[in-house]
């Protein structure tokens, strides 16, 4: 059930993040069973890491912290609605629920367009502002046939 | 431009991965200037870590390494086509271009759905399988208002 004192947490994160520099205005909270697991800024800029979006930090931290690669039981509170990447991360993470406070356009207006990321996800590759190019190789697809062989695999 | 010894790198990471339970069948290499800046593995079930594909370790390691947090100048080199989360990771890293070999449909064939991922970003929230909830707080929006005044803000 939604508690609103998980969002503020989030919204808190997000302003620290600001005041103190640490990177862009985004928090998120991972909560299990009433309980916060994790509670992380968006550290882009200080940890030199593209991927450190607030859901991705907070997301990584719960799965340390249950020793799990799956928080099934899990809710999400992010500050703001995630981006395309962090709905991936989302999806992969499997939680509960999500619940987010601001939205795209509310970021969109402050420099953060994430809309234009969910915009090129639709387009056919060779009409992305980043090229993905197809090169197959005689090697390629056999990973798969390992993988679909394998009787240890662990899948996920 | 191409090099498929590359390529090849990335596919022989993604079978070293299953037959060493690593984790998935999939590896990326990142390169600038014909060299080779990081080369990983997914590693989601022995790292548990929901996020651990292998573009994300890879960008998060090639960042690392360069000190940086956008990978201009780059190529990423994937075994196969990115899941929608490692696609918005790419976004972020903004890297010239992006290469792979196997694609959305192969990795399906053997268990691994992205295109279900893919299909759930163009949902309305309230349809998707994972409930994505606005809950708006009196305190929302002041993070991006400070971010917006901010003079000392480090833009990514």
């Amino acid at each position: 059930m939604y508690d609103k004192r998980f969002m503020n947490k989030a919204i808190e994160l997000a302003i620290d993040n600001v005041k103190n520099g640490t990177g862009g205005p985004f928090g998120a909270v991972v909560v299990k069973d009433g309980e916060i697991i994790s509670a992380c800024g968006n550290t882009v800029t200080t940890s030199n890491d593209a991927t450190a979006h607030a859901e991705i930090n907070a997301i990584r931290e719960a799965c340390r912290k249950l020793s799990a690669y799956q928080l099934n039981g899990c809710e999400i509170y992010a500050s703001c609605e995630p981006c395309p990447m962090c709905l991936g991360a989302i999806y992969w993470a499997r939680p509960d629920k999500l619940y987010y406070a601001s939205n795209q356009d509310d970021a969109a207006e402050v420099g953060f367009d994430d809309s234009f990321i969910y915009h090129e996800i639709t387009l056919p590759h060779q009409q992305r502002s980043i090229p993905f190019i197809r090169h197959s190789e005689p090697l390629s697809g056999k990973e798969f046939k390992l993988w679909k062989e394998s009787s240890t695999k662990k899948p996920y």
